[in-house]
């Protein structure tokens, strides 16, 4: 029970980004079997070690974790980053499933075909700045804390971090109008696990370049 | 906060299906404001009742709650229907999430193109039968058990016997490789208030017709 998390899953961003910010920012630390090839991506599925013959997967606590979502809860949960009762535990479960509706989409971004990609990011920057960002602004702003919920850390930053500094890799300026965003982007990185996540020698992964979108491909490809 | 919940969407399964049959599972008596045009909608997001900017919405205990999985980790934990433990729970939230990937397939279904459908209810199918349920066909089977997790009634179970009812409805004989799943759609199906909820004077809605892709369209399209 008490051995490092193992991930499966490439090497790269993709829908393990996520779990790996929030095991950083709950101080965990952990280990990473990339796959690389096809075969062990069917070695895996074979060896009935994938539920749903699906990455990202993480061994923990004796389980075989698959779903992102169902991964984030139980990784939340274990270390207290999912509010204090549950009103709590579910205002932080709808501002992440906000995030991960956004997250998705650029999850998916490098995917579409070029030609298409320009316009992606105006739709994506324009759902940030319309949809998401003026509700997480309104709640910094109206209860003047530092954290979403409950004045701690939550999955919720961690997750509302993780989309500013992608979104930010692709439209610098995307925060020019939530102030109150800035502040908390600053103190939430600012955090010693976060921070220490954010230097260049963590386990956070560079943006999907073209060879990350190959290896996609010829390992799932069906 | 001991008042009825109060479901804001179509008068259609879409989204709100699930939260409908686990309201129901509970034994939670609900009502329900139906969306017919576009200007109700737009009456609800400039109330800011819709955190962003969308349905379902659930008024309950004084929350405006939003995103169906919210939603549904909600009820499932104020009713007990999320498992023993964290373990049990994260069972639960494993199969549930990859229950939700098939029911946005059946979700997004009647959006497609007419002649796309057939296709579609076939690959459907596969992906039902080769990657979903012989993982519940072989827990049911190992465990000897009623319910998926736990021996007791959970969101697991409400889930999957939507699932499966939402597909015998397109290929009757989905189930006839699953001795285990058939066994449990039934037992399942008699827990009285579920049997209740698949009476015909229940609030379970029909199967989408054109109707009500209208009515998707004439509400929400940008």
């Amino acid at each position: 029970m008490g051995s490092r998390p193992k991930l499966h899953y490439l090497n790269g961003r993709g829908r393990m980004e996520s779990i790996r910010w929030l095991l950083a920012a709950a101080g965990v630390e952990f280990d990473e079997e990339f796959l690389e090839t096809r075969e062990q991506f069917q070695k895996l599925k074979n060896g009935n070690h994938l539920l749903f013959q699906q990455v990202p997967m993480v061994e923990m606590d004796g389980m075989k974790l698959v779903q992102t979502r169902s991964i984030l809860h139980y990784i939340a949960e274990k270390h207290r980053l999912f509010g204090n009762n549950l009103k709590e535990k579910t205002l932080i479960d709808m501002y992440v499933e906000g995030m991960l509706d956004l997250l998705e989409m650029i999850v998916m971004h490098p995917f579409s075909k070029p030609e298409d990609q320009p316009k992606e990011v105006v739709s994506m920057t324009e759902k940030a700045v319309s949809r998401y960002f003026p509700v997480f602004e309104k709640i910094l702003k109206d209860h003047g804390q530092t954290f979403l919920v409950g004045n701690q850390l939550s999955l919720a930053d961690v997750v509302l971090l993780q989309t500013i500094s992608a979104l930010e890799e692709k439209t610098t300026s995307i925060l020019s109008a939530f102030p109150h965003l800035q502040g908390f982007s600053k103190k939430i990185s600012n955090v010693p696990t976060i921070k220490k996540f954010l230097e260049p020698s963590s386990k956070k992964k560079p943006p999907p370049d073209d060879t990350y979108v190959k290896n996609v491909y010829a390992i799932f490809a069906p």
